[in-house]
């Protein structure tokens, strides 16, 4: 018996994960490492070599390919253009991998890679028009347009979370102003947080004592801690973050007229009822025929997501067989 | 001699453009008549017909069928779902019109329409991915992905002048607030100048001046016709737009990753000057990757837009050898 299978691989800041996958999305194994950034690329790349080749050994499976999904910019030969996290610059993966494992290596962005695993295996399964979206430290999308996963013409299509939704708003991170990650994302209301807190402390006296009076120290999911336990400054934050969140979802419903939308990543997990939130509003203000057909949906793989994303990724591109069941010789 | 050609159809508020138009898009015969909404839905649609018919009188010409756009939504079976401008809801004029004329017929928005001339024989030619932007009273786009034109799951893919670009912003037509057309089409920029004047009517003299006082009677034409004059109040107007059209575009950028934006409508053609503004923004603000490889193009198929894209639709419809010359037989 010879299951068949892909290796993903989810490459963070802090943690690698790897998973072996079936071709209906069943995690047969996983195994998770330290990244430890600080000892560089070269020390990073042996570890997913000398890991993958355990991974291998004494299986009985047949491997078509490994995905990796990285929280960055990748273009589509696998070179990394950037990981801010690793602070990797134009570093040839695919490429070096494919030479150490004499596999076929097939690399993504971490969020683009959890819509190929939502597509093939979760809520997204059989979709033709899907924008999934992922809320955590900034705001990420894979967006399924006809049947196709889009790359667009630099492999960056869906940069949604630098799409300005405040023309009089504050600096992001990209040099651009009013982003949406300004006003929704895990780094945009801590910063604005912060602000706030440092012009008027008086107001924030729960927040403080909660990071000992260490402003550097507030983060979202603190805030969203305090206004679930009743703090009245926290949850008018959390309130005007569900707004910002709904009305860049106008946007998206607007603008790509898509079947679903499936919500996932660290934020929606943490507050699972923004989802109806940015639903009631969406119903309020898009359009109302896109608004009439679309669905919002929580991403059902959750955890794994960038992992069993990036192994689905490879699976189709790797297997044209996608949708059947892993093949038992 | 038999010339094969579509008939383009351009149906609008206040006059009907019909054209005969061969497969690379030369315009063999042009008519234009008053659309006289108040007469009906019958009355016009035997207008067509008629007209049409004369149309297809004694010449020597092959009709694939028959392409109309019209200034509203439409669905995928050529019914109306609702126009503005002539007030018709729900009109199932594909079916009414074939069987009058005896010929296929398509029918889709007139942007979308513009968006495929532009594609087949404008500026787009041959791009895989590409936006076109029309900024006239409002802010439409036809919108070519992957070497497609999306419709999305309701056939309204693109409604980008719906983006809200000012979370704070003044409520739109459509209902929800701060979209894209409140800062930046011919509407918004009147209604926003209107509402200004009434609150400070001694900062607009030139303006009052140009409208004798009555301030219904500002348009957006006539902000850009003095701004070119030298008026320092519609100057700043002028220059308010610009920018707000720039940061649409970056979000058009960011999120649509195209290759080429195509720039037309009647704001673009009253001041070119618009797109290299534009340009200047996305350059400063866009995400580099997406930035560093789209090109701004203005329209090359101005006053027939509507009319040659509408041929142009029902072309690659109705005659798959949509991009050879016309056969001469």
């Amino acid at each position: 018996m010879k299951k068949k299978a892909t290796i993903g691989i989810d490459l963070g800041g802090t943690k690698i994960a790897f998973g072996l996958i079936t071709s209906d999305g069943e995690i047969l194994e996983k195994k998770i490492i330290p990244t430890e950034s600080s000892k560089g690329v070269d020390y990073i790349k042996q570890n997913i070599v000398t890991n993958v080749n355990e991974f291998l050994k004494e299986k009985n499976i047949s491997i078509s390919g490994i995905g990796i999904g990285v929280a960055g910019q990748v273009d589509l030969n696998g070179q990394i253009i950037f990981l801010p996290n690793l602070n990797w610059k134009n570093i040839p993966l695919k490429r070096d991998l494919e030479e150490s494992l004499h596999l076929p290596v097939a690399i993504t962005n971490d969020v683009r890679a959890a819509a190929w695993g939502e597509w093939l295996f979760g809520g997204g399964k059989g979709s033709h028009n899907m924008v999934l979206i992922f809320v955590g430290t900034g705001i990420g999308s894979g967006i399924v347009i006809d049947g196709k996963m889009i790359n667009g013409a630099t492999n960056t299509f869906g940069e949604i979370g630098h799409m300005t939704i405040d023309i009089e708003g504050s600096l992001c991170t990209c040099g651009n102003t009013g982003c949406w990650e300004t006003l929704a994302s895990g780094w945009g209301i801590a910063a604005k947080t912060k602000r706030e807190v440092e012009k008027n402390p008086k107001d924030a006296k729960k927040l403080l004592e909660r990071v000992q009076n260490k402003i550097d120290h507030i983060t979202t999911k603190k805030i969203i801690e305090l206004a679930k336990d009743g703090d009245p400054y926290c949850q008018k934050i959390v309130k005007e973050m569900a707004h910002a969140l709904g009305v860049g979802m106008v946007n998206i419903v607007n603008t790509f007229n898509p079947e679903k939308v499936i919500l996932g990543g660290g934020i929606i997990a943490g507050r699972p009822e923004f989802i109806n939130e940015i639903k009631d509003l969406v119903r309020q203000r898009a359009l109302p025929l896109p608004s009439s057909k679309v669905e919002f949906i929580r991403a059902k793989i959750e955890e794994d997501a960038g992992m069993v994303g990036a192994a689905a990724y490879a699976l189709q591109l790797f297997n044209k067989k996608a949708h059947e069941p892993p093949v038992i010789l």
